[in-house]
């Protein structure tokens, strides 16, 4: 059994890490077929040694595809996403478009995957920063039974697309040349600095990042009640996010429990030996699959709570891995 | 009335940001003694126009001085500072030698100055990131009373001294370059990274600095029982250390009274449209005495919280330009 897949944004760097673990992950591709603007419709990538002419992403492309990944921001999707699934295809979508969509499962596999079996064709990827952090709260959430969580998040210029690593590499190699390049990406430079800015303000101050982290986890967990607070912020970092999270249980915590509730959870490595200097960094995960979770401590401030870092790569567990791995899991 | 002033650390970055400070504020300067290291003896460094030959820090370099600085280390504090005093010095320690000791003052004049009048000639100069926080927190608990914060931080490479900002230096100019420098200050590399490690790490899984953060502002704004749980996070910024917090309060909040706090306190500026793009940034924040509050809002985890990020110079409210408050501040 193998299947014809779409990439729509396949130049982007999400759209490029899938094509890479569609190949390295032995997923059954009976023909690849990659969609992106037409500015770049006739260019070629490579897959599997072949080179693929990269088509634009138009309504007729999606006929004969069984799956569509799409990763070319929310817009794209909402115009383009319910005509995939209307000629037939199932659709897995990176963009924030459909996830807080009733009718649109949203899906970790490590945490939900059983939702995928009411899917209508439509299935929602989730943000980026909340798929790392659940990866670390869920198997807490599992022993103790998650009431609520604070989290302040420092996330990669990945997270922008391309254009964001691009950015934080001309800005630093302008920086060492003694001089300086105008941001274009970001309101403000983000070498050597950072901003609490990551998407657009909404009403009550809080972004709509932070209000992704709060929604999608709440639906993801199938907590509704779930009390979240987060602070979202960009830093010079280049592909990996990492979340500083305070949470509190319903039951009470035990540190050994919690150790071993990480260690036996699928996606996540306990990286937790700060004697060896052991702990997570954006860095470490750049380029892995796991998550890793660290500085795990019983929380100074909480009743039965539990501090930790958790830090993954943006672009697999954040998003491209992730989508695969929900193609991966799909009903057959 | 002018004062004979001595720096232990005269070389290193808060040390020299004392010797700009003492000029550019007009400090009453009669002398001023530069102490260092063996290895620096002998060199010279400016002030108000003419160099100043520096000495080695032996306990005779003390006589005659009304104020010593020691900005060099905690052991050295130790060390020496009891000396200093012994020989008549009033002592601004800027080391963590002294800070919990209940017989040292512990200041940020903005929130405690009255203590100075029961020093007894030891007085203790605060952790970078407890200083900045303070400047948002007081404020705040005048308003409202502060009885919990959760705090993640996001540090500067200037908390290491000089040598944090010429490792991330080099080791960005060897990115540049397609090479790859060695960390030396740092158990990994900081340029596009960053680690959930500042200080040593303690039994309890929290590192030295996070305890910092909880018993220094316990101590400073008086409140033995506030419940704090922090997360000290080194990343690639050159001297500006900013704080994500989560703040609960004894009595119902409100935002109007809460800018309004933040707007009529000293030393803090509220920086907080996030309609411009206005909000606290390290980068806007270096070499500015004032610290910046902004993303201000109501915690949406929290019965009376308040979220915000607060931002200051590491070096400056940091480190000397509050030593230097705390000078002017001394009962005459």
């Amino acid at each position: 059994m193998a299947y014809t897949i779409g990439i729509v944004g396949a130049t982007g760097a999400v759209g490029q890490e899938l094509i890479t673990l569609l190949e390295s992950r032995s997923f059954p591709v009976k023909e690849l077929r990659l969609l992106a603007s037409a500015r770049s419709a006739g260019k070629t990538m490579a897959f599997k040694g072949k080179e693929i002419s990269i088509q634009e992403t138009r309504p007729e492309a999606f006929d004969g595809l069984d799956i569509v990944f799409f990763s070319a921001g929310a817009s794209i999707s909402r115009d383009l996403a319910p005509e995939a699934v209307r000629r037939g295809c199932v659709v897995i979508d990176n963009s924030s478009a459909f996830r807080t969509d009733a009718n649109v499962p949203l899906v970790v596999p490590e945490v939900n995957a059983h939702v995928l079996r009411e899917h209508k064709g439509l299935i929602a990827n989730p943000n980026c920063s909340t798929a790392i952090a659940l990866m670390g709260l869920n198997p807490l959430h599992k022993a103790f039974g998650l009431k609520r969580f604070f989290a302040a998040t420092y996330q990669a210029v990945s997270g922008s697309g391309v254009k964001g690593m691009v950015e934080l590499e001309k800005q630093i190699r302008a920086w060492v040349n003694g001089e300086t390049a105008t941001p274009e990406v970001y309101a403000h430079p983000i070498a050597f600095n950072l901003f609490p800015h990551v998407d657009v303000f909404l009403e009550d101050g809080y972004t709509k990042e932070e209000h992704k982290m709060a929604n999608e986890s709440r639906k993801i967990m199938g907590l509704g009640n779930l009390a979240i607070s987060t602070t979202c912020v960009r830093v010079p970092v280049m592909r990996a996010h990492s979340i500083a999270i305070n949470a509190e249980f319903e039951r009470p915590v035990d540190l050994a429990k919690a150790r071993k509730a990480i260690e036996d959870a699928d996606g996540v490595d306990l990286v937790d030996d700060p004697a060896s200097n052991r702990y997570p960094t954006p860095q470490a995960c750049t380029g892995v699959n796991n998550c890793a979770v660290g500085r795990l401590r019983v929380d100074s401030a909480l009743e039965n709570g539990l501090s930790f870092f958790v830090a993954g790569d943006q672009i697999l567990k954040g998003a491209a891995l992730n989508a695969i791995q929900i193609a991966e899991a799909l009903p057959r």
